[in-house]
C-alpha cells in the first residue's frame, strides 16, 4: 500500500546489507511511498553483493562509502546531488560495528584501539555525514535524518557492551549537530531507539536470542519488527512531523516503559 | 493536500473549541485525511457554538459530554459507535482546565477543591475515556490515542501553576493505561508535549506571551504551530506508527532538548 | 556508630508504622546523628500503638495529623516549632495508601471516588505540608524536605496499579514547590525512589513477593535495604546537599538504569 | 566543620588544577572529613606546580599520569595502593579538554584528530581508570566513584560544542561500567552534573560569563558553587550513599528541572 507520503522526495540511505537489514526495509517502504533513493554501504558490506538487488527494486544507485572517510562521503552527496539534480530531503544512517564485540572482548577488557574504531564508525559517523552535508549545503530546508539507535544508550545490557557507549554518543551527536541545522536550515535530526530485530548484524550480539525472547515478554505489543520500523521512518522523512527534531524515538512496543510484566514474574517462579 | 492516511478510519475527537484549538486543527486534517469523526465537548464549551461550524465543515456529529461523568462518557461511546456503524481507531484527547489559575490563585496558594477538579477534568478524564471504551471494547485493533501535554509535566514553569502536576498526572496515566490497552488490544496510547500555542485555553494563563517569546527564542526551528500539531497527529493515528506507545513525544521545534541560545544569552546581557 | 551529621538540626517525621517502615528507621538514624524529631501519622495508623515504642527511643513527642487536612497539619506545626522553640530543618513524607489497591480492584476497573482519596492522601499531601508549613514559614532557611517514592512513576508495573499515577503526581508536586520553596527561602525538596521494601504498607501489593525477587536479580548491587534507605535520607537532610534539590534520586542498587542480567535472561530459558 | 564522614577512607583524587579546581576543593573536604588521599594530574598541568601547594595541606603524594596511558595508570594505582597500604574507597574523576573548543572549531566545523583526543581524553579516560583498577582489583568493596560531567549531555549549550558529546559518553561509561563493578565488588560509578563553576578550565569555554549568569537566573537556588560541590562528593564517597549507582545526579540548585524563571522572562522583554 502506498500513500504518496514521499512523492518528490530523494533521500540516502545507509546500512542495507541484506533483506533482513532495517535499512533495505526502509529503502523498499521509501521507494513504495514515491521517494528517490540512493543507497550506500560500506565497501566490505557491499561485496556479499547483496546490495545490488535492493538498487534495482528501488531503482537506485548504489554509491560505496567508508562512513569514517571524508573523501568517500563527499564523494557519495556529489554523487547523490548529481544523480538527483538537486538537495536531499532525507538520510537513514543505519551503521554501526563493534570490533570488540565481535573479537569476544567484555566490557572490561576492552582494546582501546578497537573501542577508537567502534566509536568512529558507530557514531562519530554521523557526525561526518552531517558535515558533509553542511558544507556542501546539501540538505534541503525541512529535511529529515534518522539515525537508528538501542535503549542500551540509557540503560545497560551488558552483552552489548560498547556499542551502549557508542549509541549514547550517537544521539549526543544527533541533538548536537540537530541544534545547528534546524537554526541554519530546518532540518530536522532524530534517533530512533528500535526493538532488538533480528538483522544479520544483530545476531551477531552474545545471547541475542534469549534477549530478544525477553524484549518479547517485556513489550506490552511485543517487539516491533524491522517492516513496522520502516514505516516509522517514513512518517518522520514525511512533512506531517516537521518540528520533531533532537529527539530519541522509541519504537518498541512500550519495552522503554514498561517495569515489569506478568510473564517475567511468572518465570522468575520458575 | 491529502495523501488519504486514514482512510477508513474513525476517531472522536475531544476539545475543539474554536478555529484555533489544536484539536479543531486536527479534526480538519483528519477529516482531509479521509477519516470520519465524532466531534466532543464540554456542555459549557459547546454553548459558545463554534464548533457547529466545524461539525459542519467535517461532516461530524457533536456529542456533549462532560469527561467526568461516566454517563456522558458512555452515551458517546454509545453514539460514536452506532454513527460509524463500529469501532472506534482513534481518540485524541485535548481537555484541560485550571480553577486555580482562572481564578488568579498561584502555586502556594491552591484551592485544593479546585485542584481536585483540575485533576479530574485534565488528567483523570482520560482515564474515564479509556475505561469506558476499555469497557465497551469499544477501540478497534491497533487503535491509537494521543492526548495533548505540556513540558510543565517535566519542569518547572512558575506561571503554569498546578497545571504541570495535571499534565504529569495524565502523562502517567496515558503510560499505565498504554500498557493494559496494548496487551489487550495492541492500542496505543501516547502524549504529544506542544510548543507553548496561543490558543483560546493557552492564552489564559498569566505571562503567556512572554513566554511564547522565550520558547521561540529556545527553539532552533523555532515553536510548532497548531497546524504543525494537527499534521503530527495524523501521523500518530495512522498505521506508519502502530508500535510507538506509552510515550510522551515532544513536538516542539527542539525546545525539550536546548539548554540555551544565542538569542536568549544575548538577552541576558541587556 | 553516628557522624553527628544532624547536630542541631529539627526535623518531622511522617510515616513510621511499626519497625519495618523506612520512616521508622529514617527517625532512629536521624536521631543517632543528633537530630531532635516529631513524629507524626494518621490517627488511624497511630492506633495500633507501635509509634510510642518508637518515640520513646527517639525521644519525640506523636502528633497525629490526618495530611490531608489543613487544620490537623496546621496544628503539627504548630507543636513541631514550640517543641522545637523553632523552625523546622527537615521533612520525611512517607505517606501513600492506595483504596483500589486494597480493595482489590484493578488499574482498568479503578473506582474513582477511591482514586480521589489515593491521590489527595499519597501526593497531594505533600502540597499541604508544604503549604502549612509556607503559611507559617516554619522551615529554616536551608532546610530538606524528602519524599518517598517508586520508580513506578517512571515505568508501568501493572499490579502497582493507580500507585504509579499517585507517585507520579507527588514527584510533580515536589518539582514544583521545590521550586518556589527553593527561590523563597533555600528550602530544597527531593524525592527519593527506593528500591521495593518489605514494609507492612509494601507487603499489601499482590504479587509483592515475586517482584520484590526480580527487582533484587535486576539491581546489579541488589535491592537496597529500608536502613540504606534511611542512611541515604540522613545525608540529603545533612549540608552536605544543599544545592541538590527537585530531583528524583533513585536509592536503588542500580535497577533504575539497567536493561537486563544475565539472571534475569537464564531464568527466561526456563 | 568535620564529621570524620570519610575517617579510615582512601581515595585518588584527579584533576586539582588550582584552587579554583572542584578536585582541589574536594581534596580538600576529604582531608576535613579524615580521608587520606593521592593527588594525580596530567604532567602538563602539573607542571604549573600549584598541586604541590594542595599536596602539602592534604599530606598527599602527588603521582603524575596521562589517563589514556594504562602504563601511567598501572604505574598510579602501584603508588596508591602501596601508600595507603590496601586498596582504595573512592576515586573522583575530574578530568575534560576539548582540543576544538580550544582551537575556536565549532561544533559544524570539528577537526576528527583532535575529536579522537577529545573523546580518549574526557571520556574514555574513566574507563581506563576502572579498568585498570578492576585488572589490580584495587577498589575495595562498597568503593564510589564520581566523575564530574555536565547538563550538556541531556540539552544543547551551543558553545559547549564537542564536550557535549564527550560528556554524553562519560556518563554512559560511568553507567556501563558501574554496573560491572557493582555486580562484582559492590563498587558504585555516579557522575555528578554541576552547575556552570567559574574554574581556570570552565572559562576557556568562550562566552562563559554571559552563559554563568543565564544559569544564575535559571536556578531558583542560584549555581551551585565549587564548594558545595565538594561537599556534595563527600557524602556520595561516605558509607550513607551506598546504594545510589549508575546515576546522574544533578548538583545545580535546580537548573535541570526549571523551564523558565520570572528572571529570564523579565529580561526577554527588555
Amino acid at each position: 500500500m502506498s500513500y504518496n507520503l514521499l512523492k518528490g522526495k530523494k533521500g540516502i540511505i545507509f546500512g542495507a546489507l541484506d533483506e533482513r537489514s532495517i535499512a533495505w526495509k526502509t529503502a523498499l517502504r521509501c521507494h513504495e511511498e514515491g521517494a528517490q533513493i540512493v543507497l550506500s554501504n560500506a565497501p566490505v558490506a557491499m561485496r556479499m553483493g547483496e546490495i545490488n538487488k535492493l538498487a534495482e527494486k528501488v531503482e537506485a544507485p548504489v554509491v560505496g562509502a567508508d562512513a569514517t572517510s571524508m573523501d568517500d562521503l563527499k564523494k557519495l552527496f556529489e554523487e547523490a546531488t548529481k544523480h538527483f539534480n538537486g538537495g536531499v530531503d532525507f538520510v537513514l544512517h543505519s551503521i554501526g560495528m563493534s570490533l570488540n564485540v565481535r573479537k569476544g572482548k567484555s566490557y572490561t577488557e576492552l582494546d582501546y584501539g578497537f573501542n577508537q574504531k567502534t566509536l568512529d564508525i558507530s557514531s562519530m559517523s554521523l557526525h561526518r555525514v552531517l558535515r558533509t552535508a553542511w558544507d556542501m549545503d546539501a540538505i534541503n530546508e525541512w529535511g529529515s535524518v534518522v539515525a537508528l539507535t538501542y535503549i542500551a544508550a540509557q540503560r545497560v545490557f551488558p552483552d552489548y557492551s560498547e556499542m551502549a557507549d557508542a549509541k549514547a554518543l550517537l544521539e549526543s551527536v544527533a541533538r548536537s549537530f540537530g541544534y545547528h541545522y534546524g537554526v541554519r536550515k530546518k532540518v530536522r535530526v532524530n534517533t530512533v531507539s528500535q526493538s532488538p530485530t533480528a538483522t544479520t548484524a544483530g545476531s551477531g550480539v552474545k545471547g541475542f536470542d534469549g534477549f530478544i525472547d525477553y524484549a518479547q515478554k517485556m513489550s506490552p505489543m511485543g517487539n516491533a519488527t524491522g517492516d513496522q520500523c520502516a514505516d516509522y521512518c517514513v512518517s518522520l522523512f514525511s512533512d506531517l512531523t516537521r518540528m520533531v527534531t533532537m529527539q530519541n524515538l522509541f519504537h518498541d512496543g512500550g519495552f522503554s516503559f514498561t517495569g515489569v510484566t506478568p510473564e517475567v514474574i511468572a518465570q522468575m517462579g520458575k
